[in-house]
């Protein structure tokens, strides 16, 4: 059984697709979310339909391998049970491929009051959102009020946080300001808050400055060496005792496992990751596998990037692990083939190291554009991402600017009275 | 003031534009949803955003057309005041144009555990609850239970209910049946309930046959001269006594005004619509105008269709009026333009009626497709759509089969245990 129809889950899943096995997927989702670029849903970019396939389409190539929608709540490792809510499901082996979430480092309010980029879900209510904070913004108001709405506060200055970034400083310069003309846009604010004193802090240096002079340059404020110590409905406190009015913060700084890994008896590592050995198996229950975000490695000096790239190769690695005890031929140690790592800023620049060599510029963006549709799944997607973004590109619009709540009624942003 | 960004509000916007006048578009949503294209997106056929464009994007070239989110609840007719939750905005004149929503006739149970197709929520809502019906169903439960999950009972047999039940019946016996192989098709029932003793009762005789024919050769079940005695959450009760059991009851056989028109004070015809002259202002307050599904004309002897193309002229005409009083020009009084009306049946037909002409299958359907894609607005959109079909049209294939639920955690059907 492979445990979440994400990046790691699928792999795992493909690679044991027509052999002499059975497996069942599941997923609290009936559709697999292309991570990489939920930040332009949450920018109002794609759609979300653009980045979610049905993980049914996926699998009916694949006789063997059945999908079952259910949410995974408890595991009953003597047994070898998986249960959901409403439903049990035996297993001989598992993968457990869950993936991570926002890590809050327990900075009081911010669990509460701020928007998340880990799901679809997420995605979509940001950019209802941002745009509702428009709306609202738009009306007669006091001075106060409207920057409190117009300042967009993101807390992280890695991929995730630069990209997104980006991608809103330039939907608010672009289409925004042609949509709300009674807006002064002096009063917009895009912020990066970051506790390094650099963004991009994986990357080499040359990457992280052309960065952020990118960001600079799209008016975006980079505050570096900074740290939040409190996050309130309408504000943001630093811990140099600032106070930033803002309606709106996006937390992209740590990830973790899913706080219900806990109740599942394993040992962890930091952030509640799953240890393993360097075969992928959990030590002292080898019918166990742990890929992707929620596995870390114990023996490795350092720490496996949390990328869609690295999962799909121990997803692909465990499956095999697991047809090797099937056929009698020992367990081999997981060995990442670092393929490099490209970040986005805006519409036609990124960065991008591909082993020893480092790009910048429009080149970059090329590179990162030819790879992501490459690795979006099923053709219509495909050909759904690059029509909007030809859109985008050629006519520099953003035709997606639905508010399309969640809940039934929209509500005005927190507190709007 | 225009109250609503439908059809009658949108066009109503357009006349108004670039004359020296001042407008405030008023709606609930941001967006304006192409409504007849509604029911692909509830058959997982379209993409919620497919079908809907934001309203300032469309305003955008009209620099004396403001838009406002607002959900209008209170109108002072005196101090001429449209209030919504939070906002008061004055006129000198009104366009009410806020639509119709589904009538229930007072049936018990059907406002509580229907799903309606009045708005792009709806739509996707319904959408979400057929995948996961398949989804559980394809559990292992017992055949009681199982019928009811793939049971889906349209009460209604007008243009909405056949257009629905044909794009129903082709998911499931096409991509659906794909996706699940493990359950038997054989359960999955697809019902027309009707009042009267044909579908399509408004059409004309040669037309209702070949509909009622087409229906039946998807494997449709139409009950016809049927009614609903009261819906219950896992079962419909028919005034004949018989009892359906089905999760699914799509509500599509009347609509009526929306309940919060009641407060307004104005007089009313059935259903809720309110009494205009022949020039669409109300008698009495002729600085307001009703147009679209909520107006309802006095002295004609046949009802309006409550269609987009009517609301169409109307919104027009109210504006034309407006500006005929500016001008100190006398007002006209409305006068329709039948230009027929087309309903397609799956995939590649239709029955059309133009003027005295009738069409029928595939050229008909041409016809369709033809008026859909000019209607639509924005390019973008027409483009979607077009793609979209042209995918389902040779692959057969619904791409689109995405349970994003409206609330947080996806839930199961009503009452599964």
């Amino acid at each position: 059984m492979i445990a979440g129809g994400g990046f790691g889950g699928l792999w795992a899943a493909r690679t044991l697709a027509n052999q002499p096995v059975d497996v069942i997927l599941v997923d609290r989702n009936n559709y697999h979310t292309f991570l990489p670029l939920l930040y332009q849903v949450a920018a109002a970019e794609l759609e979300p339909e653009d980045i979610a396939y049905p993980i049914r389409s996926i699998l009916r190539k694949f006789p063997n391998v059945r999908f079952v929608l259910a949410d995974i709540k408890r595991i009953d490792l003597g047994k070898r049970v998986l249960y959901s809510s409403d439903y049990a499901i035996t297993y001989d082996y598992l993968i457990l491929a869950t993936g991570s979430t926002t890590q809050f480092f327990g900075i009081p309010g911010a669990a509460e009051y701020s928007f998340q980029l880990k799901t679809l879900e997420q995605g979509i209510a940001l950019r209802n959102h941002i745009l509702r904070c428009f709306e609202y913004a738009s009306r007669k108001i006091d001075d106060a009020k409207r920057q409190q709405l117009l300042t967009f506060t993101i807390v992280g200055g890695g991929p995730t946080g630069v990209e997104f970034a980006g991608a809103l400083a330039e939907l608010i310069h672009g289409p925004l300001k042609k949509d709300y003309p009674s807006i002064d846009f002096d009063y917009v604010k895009v912020v990066v808050i970051e506790a390094a004193n650099s963004v991009l802090i994986t990357f080499p240096k040359t990457l992280r400055d052309y960065a952020l002079d990118r960001l600079y340059r799209m008016k975006v404020n980079v505050m570096l060496e900074t740290l939040v110590e409190k996050v309130m409905p309408q504000t943001v406190h630093l811990k140099d005792k600032n106070i930033l009015p803002t309606e709106t913060v996006i937390w992209t700084a740590g990830i973790c496992a899913d706080p219900i890994t806990e109740g599942w008896g394993f040992s962890t590592a930091r952030g509640g990751l799953l240890m393993v050995l360097p075969t992928l198996e959990i030590e002292g229950h080898e019918e166990i596998y742990v890929v992707g975000d929620l596995s870390s490695i114990e023996d490795t000096r350092r720490q496996l990037p949390m990328t869609a790239p690295a999962a799909v190769q121990q997803g692909i690695h465990a499956a095999n692990n697991i047809l090797n005890k099937l056929t009698g031929r020992p367990q081999s140690p997981f060995i990442y083939k670092d393929k490099g790592a490209m970040v986005t800023i805006g519409r036609n620049t990124a960065v991008a190291q591909i082993g020893k060599r480092s790009f910048t510029g429009f080149f970059a963006w090329i590179l990162w554009l030819i790879v992501q549709l490459i690795n979006l799944i099923g053709f219509r997607n495909r050909l759904m991402v690059l029509i909007n973004w030809s859109i985008d590109y050629l006519l520099f619009e953003r035709a997606i600017r639905l508010i399309l709540p969640l809940r039934k009624q929209p509500q005005p942003p927190r507190n709007q009275t």
